[in-house]
């Protein structure tokens, strides 16, 4: 045996030469191994397990002997008999080597470890979080050599985690002293390395070798919706994810309507950051409770937003984003102090993250939905379009990514639509029409059986059924569509045009009865000739966004197309193209991304290298102005029709045959001049 | 004439060639010239005034022509005509070089210029203060470039100012986007470049070119006073000084009796927190208004204390400096922001600036102390002592620094004296004794005449005479001492022994007459044996911390002496040495230093520098603790005599001869036992 032996370690593939005797953390250090530890090799945390290999291993050129770390001591002992440990582990800070030997780092001993998320979307995302838990021992206080307790704990950060210069916030000092001698000059702090060259700050100390959880909250704030979901911040695992209304709709439905409301109303904007700061804090407190944590324990909140939503939740005002050139008070990412924001229902030193904006109506959502989808390493042509009151659109490859934003209105999302709602249990949410009968059948969010199937009723019976969907109102009006009781120019046909009682008048113009629950005391639920204009327009506004893309990418055709936004994995593909909300593509060609920006946001509270890498790829972005675009018009009008009035959509067409009905040449919808020519 | 000129400035000698017509400005900045400019060279700001001199310069080894610089242009000419403009002057950025030629930068064009104060301490401070305006043209926004308002003033601060990745809290970005318009895309920021590696913030902008004062605070946050001083930014001139009782002193009067408050009383910590704070909010408007500023325009506060002090300013328990080890929770310094500590009353964005500690008994004030006096740069052995409730004491020279705290209790500061009252009109300061007749004459705050003076009556009636201050109070003892009616035990002699009526029985003891005001309705104003006590106590303990250091240095005797702390002007010189409050020194080798903890919290608010050097220096001072040292307990003892017991003091004795008096030789003081004696 020679006197230093070689170490592999997997899965990495990381070797190198050590003296016998070192220890097999200190060795993985060294070679930069991602190996976890929290109590820096004192045996007491455990996150250093490791898996030795014994044996012949020709691939690494090596054969481990059965004695090739030292043998099992009493610190594992009494590990393994009070917490217990996998058969064939050891602690990486015990173990020390002892001749040549292949070591695998299993992934729950890994700090930057993969992690697959249950709920919320599925995605990997390397684990490398702002704020982690360090164990120290402090040095204790010499009279001779006076130093400050928090001095001796900065050294102690720095000899034993190579932390340098931490800071702390005055809340943090006052109760340094008592903690540092209750954990007799033991302590784990929560250490904030925070991205950039911010130094890092203390956020938090327990006495002693302490465990508990540090939870980060990743927050979607839509127009409409604002979505959190609550991470834990040591493996990304979604505790909960909620979501409840932005009260700001109370000072208007869609972004501009707010933009108008804080210029005819001095304070109103004062008013929205208010309410909508209020929102946030109960929604944490409400996630919180859902996943059974403390709102303390909360230690990181990651927003992302659109450019509006963004100054209001900052405080600032927004009337620079109504008007051209629509600059925005910062683009920037900020880092800041939750308590800034009057977020109090986080820990009190709670750190806040807010994604850059691309422009002035392309916000840090848009910048998420990036960060989630890469459209700059897609190697072809990608459409990402996240739907919500305001439409986000990417467009792109590896050489070059566009985006814009459309203002859609909140159609999409259920509000504007006479029998509308929110995605709840009792909302419609899938449709069918029979194109011979014309009936209908549909299912409701909370159950999976079709009205038509036995029982449904019974199983209907807690929820009722109550309203409709975004999805839901999207199917709908696209199969009146395939059905013949809607036209291409977006008009419902009389129950002599159409051969059904459901076309029933409605004033001047006409709506179908979806479900007419008022025997059973619920309500009637139409889709109405309003209903179908207010689509209209937001997939108008929709394709229009996409088109001027495609117009300043030089492409009449992209290669796929991925919905994202908090309802893209409820939209049917088939559906959204008969509506001629999205390009035409391959139907399989369009996927969901689920909540895009709402990941993004999970991946930048959990991984702080991710949100260096979007702040250099916001820069990288070119975004394009729909609202003073010339073309953006006269696409938007042309996309009016369903599916388009001028745009062959050779991809449908393929599967689907559109009837060729046309209840009013005239498109005015007015019964008096569809009677005159009648 | 060559292509280019050589270019010499005065008084810094710096020279160099430069192209023909390169602004002066321009040429001072690539030398290093210490040339001011707000407006960034655009002629706005007049600040770089510079004169040119003309003829033979034989020292430089130049002839300057009458045509060296560009003729006067419309920018001088509007500028002189508005404001006017000393003859011969030009601006820097306005006059080009056009051949060789001497520039005189005169003291008020230099940024880093030495200030001699008016009020105060004098004392030449070079600004370099930490916050400074800066006058910018910022990018208008363009759609196609899309950046934020607060991203384009960062790159005119880099560009224009050379000064990267500026931050400003979000306060400052609700204001930004209206100053930026309304001055038309330019404006001037307040910016605070820190010190260390802090990133430069900008805590306030205006728009277009703007000259409002900046001004700053310099606080001493005494035990038993609160003294301020406020300062303008840029020129380092005092505008007003001002000073309130500490109002903590109803939790306790001296550091230890409060520590026990807050071990006593749970909160009790918050409570004393509170208080101080509030005061320091009462101290910023009275002395704002005092000057005729805002206290709005006031952005930075420096504080030095002692760590009591300092840790209840900062909102921590300072229950562990009543008790050994006496660890300070923090000992470095801090740079935080004013509204951490509550301090309203001051700009919104206000920075504070905490000078670091040096141990746990001696604080920040003994720092800022160090700063203004630098015993380290001193050739011969010096010794500081800041006078106080508590006293600092500093001993050392170029090779060595000693410090220690000393607890004098607050005698000196005119409290726990029978008639004593703070230093304020009205206040008996001076006494003398005439040791014939034993009959007092004395001065009052106010006014500059003697009691024996004719007009003095007059003079006086408008404040009356209602009580003796500190500096009264030591020359009164020390003139008891020289005219016989005190002995060296400290005992006041009766009727009969002294020979004068003054001495008057008071219970067992007596008690001197200095004034009797009771026939006008003013008060008897008499020196009693509890103060001769009171005072006993104070220099013993000032006298034993200045022996402990000494012996710590291995000297028996200082080269000088200086007389710090707010009153520290006004102790005589020979009444101090006759009470053995210092070590013997010939007399002219003491020297005051007027309120040195003060003025070196001015030169932290001026100078950025100095923090950093302070911070460096403190950890080069070695502390001794007067708390555990055995020997303190024997000095203190020894030097309870009046002058000393043991201690020879050759100096005092060649210019005063003290009578060998003994009024009872038990020196218990005790009436009944004089009276068995006798």
């Amino acid at each position: 045996m020679t006197e230093d032996a070689l170490v592999i370690f997997t899965p990495s593939g990381k070797r190198g030469r050590f003296p016998l005797g070192t220890p097999v953390l200190t060795a993985a250090r060294q070679l930069g191994v991602d190996l976890d530890s929290v109590c820096g090799g004192r045996g007491i945390c455990s996150k250093c397990q490791i898996t030795p290999s014994y044996g012949d291993f020709p691939k690494h050129g090596v054969t481990v002997a059965d004695g090739a770390l030292t043998e099992w001591n009493a610190v594992e002992e009494r590990y393994k008999s009070k917490r217990g440990m996998i058969d064939g582990r050891r602690l990486g800070c015990q173990a020390r080597v002892m001749g040549d030997v292949v070591i695998d780092v299993p992934p729950e001993s890994q700090v930057h470890k993969q992690v697959i998320r249950k709920s919320a979307t599925q995605r990997d995302i390397v684990m490398d979080p702002a704020t982690r838990l360090l164990y120290v021992e402090v040095a204790e206080p010499d009279m001779h050599e006076p130093t400050g307790d928090f001095e001796r704990l900065a050294i102690a950060l720095r000899d034993q985690w190579g932390v340098d210069d931490v800071t702390a916030d005055l809340t943090l000092m006052r109760r340094l002293q008592p903690v540092l001698r209750k954990g007799e000059w033991k302590a784990t702090v929560a250490l904030h390395k925070g991205n950039h060259d911010a130094t890092p700050r203390i956020l938090d100390l327990w006495p002693g070798f302490h465990e508990g959880g540090l939870y980060g909250l990743a927050i979607d704030l839509g127009s409409t919706t604002i979505a959190a979901h609550l991470c834990d911040l040591k493996d990304g695992a979604v505790l909960a994810s909620s979501g409840l209304m932005n009260p700001q709709i109370r000072f208007g439905e869609d972004l501009m309507s707010r933009v108008s409301y804080a210029m005819m109303n001095p304070g109103g904007d004062v008013e929205m950051t208010r309410a909508v700061r209020e929102a946030i804090n109960a929604l944490a407190a409400s996630i919180a409770a859902e996943a059974g944590i403390e709102t303390t324990a909360i230690y990181e909140v990651v927003f992302v937003c659109n450019p509006v939503m963004h100054h209001l939740l900052l405080g600032i005002d927004p009337v620079e984003l109504g008007q051209a050139p629509f600059a925005l008070a910062t683009s920037g990412s900020l880092s800041l102090d939750a308590r800034e924001l009057d977020l109090t229902n986080l820990n009190r030193a709670a750190r806040g993250y807010v994604l850059p904006c691309i422009a002035g109506h392309v916000g840090a959502d848009a910048a998420a939905v990036a960060l989630s989808e890469e459209p700059g390493k897609s190697k072809d042509m990608v459409l990402i379009v996240d739907v919500g009151t305001n439409a986000e659109i990417l467009l792109g490859n590896e050489t070059r990514v566009l985006a814009c934003s459309s203002p859609t209105g909140p159609a999409f999302e259920g509000a504007q639509i006479s029998s509308g709602q929110r995605a709840a249990p009792g909302a419609i949410e899938r449709v069918e029409i029979d194109p011979v009968t014309k009936e209908p059948r549909f299912r409701v969010i909370g159950s999976d059986l079709w009205s038509d199937d036995p029982g449904f009723a019974e199983a209907t019976k807690q929820t009722g059924i109550t309203g409709i969907c975004g999805s839901g109102i999207i199917e709908a009006v696209a199969e009146l569509r395939m059905a013949g009781l809607l036209d291409a120019g977006g008009l419902i046909g009389s129950p002599e045009q159409t051969g059904t009682w459901r076309c029933t008048p409605e004033g001047r113009t006409h709506s179908y009865i979806l479900h007419d629950g008022s025997l059973e005391g619920g309500p009637r639920i139409m889709v109405t000739q309003g209903d179908i204009r207010a689509i209209q327009l937001a997939k108008s506004a929709l394709y229009a966004g996409a088109r001027l893309l495609m117009d300043e990418m030089g492409v009449d055709k992209v290669d796929r197309v991925t919905l994202a936004g908090a309802f893209g994995a409820h939209i049917s593909p088939k559906h959204a193209m008969v509506l001629g909300m999205i390009p035409d593509v391959p139907l399989d060609h369009v996927t969901s991304a689920g909540n895009a920006a709402g990941t993004g946001a999970r991946i930048a509270l959990c991984n702080v290298a991710a949100r260096n890498q979007i702040e250099a790829t916001v820069h990288h972005i070119h975004k394009v102005e729909t609202a003073i675009e010339p073309k953006f018009q006269e696409h938007f009008v042309n996309a009016n029709a369903i599916p388009h009035a001028t745009d062959p959509f050779p991809e449908l067409n393929a599967i689907v045959t559109l009837p060729d009905v046309s209840f009013n040449a005239g498109g005015a919808g007015s019964e008096g001049r569809r009677r005159r020519r009648g």
